[in-house]
């Protein structure tokens, strides 16, 4: 384990420096490889299935974690397709985020860069591991994966195939780093001498023994407890149609909707319960607020104004995602400015908050946290800065001494990457 | 202490929709206060002096520790000024950081917007009070802020000060929050429930300690083992004035440099150490690259080339702030790509790492996080961000049935700061 470590060190030094084309070179051949390769990567997948049904039989794992374990010929073709798009995607390092004179021939830039070494925990779905390589391939972090033992014939077998790509192209060796199911997650999560950022994909246990044993950051939410608040000026028909779908649409998703707050002075709750009801929901009332069903359920309450809406949402919500129907603008824009979750949002449906949904074109996870980044994380998620500093022997004494002064003067930049190459240039 | 967390909570609800003018009219208010009761400043911390000469003659508090307690009318003056510079920095809550159209109707804007609730644990100097009070109140962040014992009769004084002019403009009540010492640090390392960040200002030791001991992300750094790099095509003059800056300017800062590597083959060392010899500097040969001396003593080493520079640097640095020298700009360009550190320098001191000299105005202190911020933090590092997405009773069943397809077409916005609404308007 520690040298898998030392290893994605190196790696990581090696991708400080690497250059778009060079990245996106290597995800092609990565989506080529997987594609050459697919018979052999859904063998391993069968052996996977077949081992898998005694861990269903003893309750090990549920059976909707075995659902999430097949591959077929769909999930194999999106997940190819899926590293293509992240080729297409904009380089999300060596972005230009400031540039500023200090003073004459003094230059300081802001720039992008990898975060460093990135460990990922996840269960099941083996599609994890090619998302999260190709993601990492595109950022330049080294990454440490984590698969489950039910997936681990496929993981392995994806892996090398990855593994074989990347030599194909020479790009550094250790980008992508498996560790297989008799290591311990534990061991991964002290190791904070080495791995910078911590993502978890999995169950909401999964993800809070993580949160609560490590001490790197963790980038992701334990519980998705969303909220609707429907005003008294909400629009009847909008707020049936945006219930249903928050509820319905897919309902043990995060971003599915656990409470419905409404306005006592709203005409029409009776019009929503039914609706709810006719799509096979099961309403309870008085709830806690903070628990999250998962499926066709949801908790119902009569509330007294927005005031009171705002307080319960920031007090027992996840501050993940939250929604005010109304068409009151002011009363909306109070809504929006005073709840504090990750997505607040005015007259249309929680399930709105997905990476894909919001256009980042590839996704590593939803994030309740208040620091680094948080909502849908795309590409830039995976990515930190650092200032760029050039001068021409300028030292600090003649500023403290009063022979020179800043400037502080903004300098026009672009923006754009710059492939992974220095700002000085 | 957990009614302390719960009215900073209750204030940092209130802070979220607060008007830059209000905020403005607030640290004002502070700063006329803080004069006009000067007096009563300096007797506190008369008597903190008196009190603490035991703290000294036991060994508990350190003379520079002691040293840095002292309030004297130019400490008063620079931070009553601090003030007001910080009412005079741009809101950094309510930015625009990108605005889509995700279809007709549907828009998408990421907004900045406070953290929360920010723990603050400071040592000796009661000038971070007020300074941190200012950046709290000027970023929306409810701040919960525990002091020394040694300082406890001036920190209670000016926080008293500071909570009445806060009353006076009608400003939210508990957005600046003082514990007493006999309230244990280790308390509100545990308080994750209700703290969202925490800042140490102090000594390695206590920084260290607040890191092993929180599941609360830290903003800050243990140490500071910054480097310079003497390649053998540096200009030796800009080598000389550049290595006795970054060492001799202030020795005991962070950003004070502590190895200097020098290519085997530069033909000037003996000037270099010279120089160093000659400003007071005791020279150590083969340290172990990780030791941060702090005062005027320094680590010299001759090495093969860049890449063993990059390597000694990546590997035993703290990634605070390292620097090249050299007029091989490839090199340099090298040099800055692949050094993995907050900040990275090109012929200029390690000592301009620092807010104010970057031009941020106001400082948070300096971060070695791979996650959040980085490098010098001002007043942005205490923003996060959120997603406010507007509709017209928008579901997302339409689109994944085909009915309607995603538009994502970016609008454009100009970025600035507006008052601290939403981004509705």
């Amino acid at each position: 384990m520690k040298n898998i470590a030392i290893n994605a060190v190196d790696a990581k030094n090696k991708l400080m420096s690497i250059e778009t084309e060079a990245k996106n070179r290597a995800l092609l051949a990565v989506a080529d490889a997987l594609e050459a390769n697919k018979n052999a990567i859904f063998e391993a997948n069968k052996r996977d299935l077949e081992e898998s049904r005694i861990f269903v039989e003893n309750g090990e794992i549920s059976t909707s974690t075995f659902a999430r374990l097949k591959l077929d010929e769909n999930k194999m073709r999106d997940m190819i397709q899926g590293i293509r798009n992240v080729a297409k995607l904009e380089d999300p390092v060596g972005k230009v985020l400031l540039k500023r004179e200090l003073d004459e021939g003094l230059t300081l830039t802001k720039i992008s860069c990898p975060i460093g070494v990135i460990g990922v925990i996840f269960e099941a779905r083996p599609d994890v591991i090619v998302q999260i390589s190709a993601l990492a391939i595109k950022s330049g972090n080294a990454v440490i994966l984590k698969g489950g033992k039910e997936s681990s014939h496929t993981n392995t077998k994806i892996f090398e195939v990855i593994t074989n790509a990347l030599k194909s192209v020479q790009f550094p060796e250790n980008t992508i780093n498996l560790l297989f199911s008799r290591d311990e997650v534990k061991e991964m999560l002290e190791m904070d001498e080495y791995i910078d950022l911590i993502i978890p994909r999995g169950s909401n246990e999964l993800v809070k023994y993580i949160q609560e044993n490590t001490k790197i950051p963790v980038l992701g939410h334990a519980s998705g407890v969303c909220n609707i608040y429907v005003d008294k000026d909400a629009n009847p028909e909008k707020a049936m149609k945006i219930c249903v779908d928050a509820k319905c649409q897919y309902p043990s998703a995060c971003n599915s909707v656990e409470n419905i707050l409404i306005h006592k002075d709203f005409p029409h709750t009776d019009d929503i319960k039914n609706a709810l009801i006719e799509n096979g929901v099961e309403i309870v009332e008085k709830a806690d607020f903070s628990t999250e069903f998962g499926e066709k359920i949801v908790n119902i309450a009569a509330i007294s104004d927005t005031e009171e809406a705002i307080e319960i949402i920031n007090k027992c919500g996840s501050h993940h995602t939250d929604c005010i129907i109304t068409e009151d603008a002011a009363i909306a824009d109070e809504f929006l400015a005073r709840v504090d979750s990750a997505g607040v949002y005015h007259n249309c449906s929680t399930r709105f908050a997905d990476g894909f949904r919001y256009g980042f074109g590839a996704e590593v996870g939803i994030s309740t946290n208040k620091t680094h980044a948080r909502g849908p994380v795309g590409l830039e998620g995976l990515t930190i800065y650092k200032y760029i500093l050039t001068g021409n022997g300028h030292i600090v004494a003649d500023y403290s001494e009063g022979k020179a002064t800043f400037k502080h003067k903004d300098l026009p930049f672009d923006g754009g990457a710059n492939s992974g190459a220095t700002a000085s240039k």
